[in-house]
């Protein structure tokens, strides 16, 4: 084991735990840290000083997806902070004491079997996942994984960099297999929201022309300052479907990037899409996919499923963001404030990103 | 306009002929021949000696697809034949008069729009689909366009090239989008019927493993002997599920051609696919894909709909069906059997393909 | 056939005519025009205003390329101008009378053939190459042909027009098919030429970093005011593909855009590339690739031939210029400018591009 | 350290040896064993039971490639075994002791940087080659990796197995990035040699159709025994370019797979290729690949390097051998006839395969 010089790991920390699924919040100050010399090969400690809040973690709470958390649980997967002990016996460390990092919802994978050998990471039987299935970022002090967190560009501050650890890798990756190019049309419902105003700034890096997809005059705002091209007020317009068709100029939108909560956001898609196009899925209600078939395969549409990002998706949306081209608006609280937060969320009250100092 | 030499065009003909939506079938002994001098410019009259029968020809009857068919209707789209006269000032014509050509769904296209540039020439808003908007190969002369029909390969007959025009360019066209590589497994839901009797016969040629899904002995034998490596029986196996994922090897397999009525289907697809595997929609149900949001993510899977073929994938369907890889098994009848033809259909009860001679 | 309204078709034309491999280029002020009556289906005639001159035009002129050109020729292949004429009998025509078209290299190909099928057009055997083997647009009059003239976007004036349907198309094709990413970093050696400063551009609209690589203090301040995240002088440096190197960040750049003529250029690439990168050959040197199978196999490099574009290719590049991504560098002269042009070329002193003016 | 159980490691064993480069081969029968517990964490004591004999080992034993192998050193890269101990403290190994394994090319690489995170892990800048700068197989007892190492599947025995490790993974893998479809043509000089003759059952296995280029009545029986299409005597025919087009059926072959020690080879394929044809380059000779950038361009070739492969590679290309679709033809010989195996190889005299056992 190795520890980072001058370094005092404290024996005990403030965490927000949940005892049990759908539990309260309990943000306890005296929660154990793992020590440096409880580390196994491979594991590292990492001092945190921010970290973002998704949605997922609400999920990751209520314990109300097909796939479950274990608890008692930390939350949290969009954290970044600095390597104070690498476990014993870790060999060929790609980071090393004193790094700044980020910790994303995909902590480790094993790196050997046939998903981790073709890059499907995430679909790694026996990963593990940030504060669902190991301990997340709603803590001070974090195990987790050498070969799995993300260095941090000197270029980024850290509240900055939290957000972009998921939520930005998330609509990166869905970007990158969208199958588009510079030049095409993408529509993005939710434009306005956290994983919305990374996606515009995204999309735009890659030259796509954005339809941006929310209501009210603050997100219009936000959105065309951000680089969309058009705005379509959902509770303003008439015909949807008719007028993102128009804004892209009349054939629709090479693809669609859809976080929805409700199925009516797929079919919906499937329909304003022009033919051969992506419908891009990186939402997860447990909803049927509300899309007919028939148009699916009369208009050659595919629907693609997008989880996460693996560690070069990671990085590249990291590098991305440290070149300039894209920020995450945030606000920035502290850790008490998670149990309002997710209130807030489930109310769907918050513009862009809620970030936590540690 | 040109004429084949020796040829003598008839005023009338047999046709079948649909007059209104959902109404009976008429066999008509005098309906009209369009003459050559009557032919527009890139048109041709091709003589039909075979005719495949597709379930499709049954919407086009009912007319019970979102998008309509014109009525009176000469039904359709998998005819073999001879063309016997071209319209005048056509200009670069790929076929001349005598070829023998395969009429196929897509029965011709703009050749300039967006979509036929990029090679999705089923997806032109201005196609003529054979059978549904344009008078089809129920008959004995149609009227077709050269720059669509489909050269024939000396090796085969004609009447076992009839399905290959629109069965198997359909299931040859979804495996090539399948995001298959020689050695993956496929599952084919329905593979001793008329579409996937060929499918396991084009997967087996570019060197995939089938997993044949059917019921009954005669059909397990039809596909054992086409070369699938697994067979299950759905009305017998306890674990549709766990049977194939085991007949992949574990982890299941890596993509799936459903060509379902039923949306069950898709969402049992996506219990059974490997992460990161396809599912390809061929089928054109009006019902919902029965699929979560959540599993599509989860698993990072792809689904893809697939439309019939573009005058490329013909050809090389028909190409590989020359070379001996894959052969049609059907059931010559005159055209006079058609009626009885779409009953039995609608109940199910035809193996292989229908093929009638005209 | 068809004719512009109020369009007063002349009998004859300024025009440069080559005679024969070689010779002098002759301007000829009664160069005969071929009337409306004269067109044959499928062509139409082209009153252009402007056209481009490119480097190519001096090989059509000397005749030094394998592949031989027609002699008498009016070369040229970079034109814009109004559609006067329609020949008789053309049928399906996506462009009418008094449209704005471009004219590029691939003037015509079949559509048919398995090249055309596939989007290779440019690779048909029976294609027309402008100013190659049918006359081109260094006169104010050319016979061109419908379903491959390119409509020119209305906020596009037509001497800015002109490059991208050569040059531009040229490097924007060669980009789409370098394997390359937003957030990649691309080396483009002659970044301050014709073709260096579009693909700036190009590249810069796709989200990639450019390493421009020319010499002098002009071309210099007009690739880094182009977007050029890093400038090399080929001149000054005193080790090219270290800097290259270190510019990209220390691993190469993933992509090479190689518009050279002397082979050197390609092993250096091959040298300064990323393992995995690309090396885009756009340039038709008829000397070897000087690049050793070792390198390129241990390095997994890929060396890409990329030939003009297709019709797809060149809307799509007009488009971009048209929202506002891509303008091009020129200077207008009269056509009797053209044997200067030429001269100049020759002796590489032109910067940035010259457009004629009809 | 764990060591499998009753297995007695012994302290020396027999090794063929390269003392310098170019030195002869010297086989010591009382060369050092590294015990298990001196393995580092990731290594792993194999137990060799045969290896291959590849055109490499003689750039190894030469040392006259650009990137220069260690010395003194065992080489050999082509090995099949026993796993009988594991260095302590090494986590997560996919293999377990008494694990049969293959050694391929790519001994190690750190799965951390870029290149491996991108699949790419033969150019990991930090990677370890079986034989050439790491230890190798030509001996009884080798030190390797357990990430890296190959699981061998149960219907393979081992001497057939050990030269898939190798030859086989090199051409499966530039089958695999060679563009090609089923149903298209590939030309394989050198048809009948060691990678050859794997290539064609690779091809068949893929569904391409294979054109045989190699000379001699006993390698033109074995190319169409193993399913070649077409075979051409290269010293027989007149006109090599025009017999490669005729048996594509006249376009050229969509693909070429060259191995070839001289550079004509590739000029050759760039002639004979089909337009939008791969010409995939195996070979490491370092001479330049001898092809114009004018028919490069005008042809729209691809020229991609394929430098053997990676895990997934490896484990897909044993698994085409176990599923039945591919055998090595090969010699055995005792380790002590490595020597004359080098001679005759650099005289070309050997058909198929050797493999030593140990």
């Amino acid at each position: 084991m190795s520890v980072l010089a001058n370094e005092v790991i404290p024996k005990t920390q403030t965490a927000a735990v949940i005892p049990a699924p759908g539990a309260d919040l309990e943000v306890r100050t005296s929660h154990p840290v793992r020590q440096p010399s409880e580390l196994k090969p491979g594991e590292c400690l990492v001092k945190l000083s921010h970290t973002g809040v998704c949605h997922t973690d609400l999920h990751a709470k209520q314990g109300d997806w097909p796939v479950k958390p274990t608890h008692p649980l930390v939350g949290g997967h969009e954290g970044v902070g600095t390597i104070v002990a690498i476990g014993e016996h870790t060999v060929g460390s790609p980071v090393g004491l004193g790094d700044r990092v980020g910790i994303k919802w995909l902590a480790n994978s094993c790196l050997d079997c046939e998903f981790c050998r073709r890059g499907y990471e995430m679909n790694c039987p026996t990963c593990k996942l940030s504060g669902y299935n190991t301990d997340g970022t709603f803590q001070q002090y974090v195990v987790s994984f050498v070969h799995h967190v993300t260095p941090i560009p000197k270029s980024l501050d850290s509240a900055g960099a939290a957000s972009i650890c998921c939520a930005g890798v998330t609509v990166y990756k869905a970007l990158k297999v969208s199958g588009t190019k510079a030049g095409d049309w993408i529509a993005i419902p939710g434009a306005g929201g956290g994983l919305g105003h990374l996606a515009i700034q995204y999309a735009e890096a890659m030259g796509l022309n954005v339809i941006a997809i929310d209501t009210g005059a603050a997100k219009k705002e936000l959105c065309l300052e951000l680089g969309a091209k058009a705005w379509i007020d959902f509770k303003e317009t008439k015909d949807l479907v008719g007028d993102i068709k128009k804004a892209s100029g009349g054939l629709g939108p090479q693809a669609a990037l859809v976080a929805a909560a409700h199925s009516s956001a797929y079919s919906q898609a499937v329909d304003y899409l022009k033919e051969s196009g992506t419908l891009v899925v990186v939402g997860m209600p447990t909803e049927s996919i509300g899309a007919t078939a028939f148009w699916v395969v009369y208009k050659s549409i595919r629907v693609q499923g997008s989880y996460v990002g693996n560690r070069q998706d990671a990085i590249e949306a990291l590098q991305l963001a440290a070149d300039g081209k894209v920020k995450v608006k945030f606000e920035t609280k502290p850790l008490t404030a998670l149990k309002d937060t997710f209130e807030e969320m489930e109310e769907g009250k918050i513009a862009g990103r809620i970030v936590l100092a540690l």
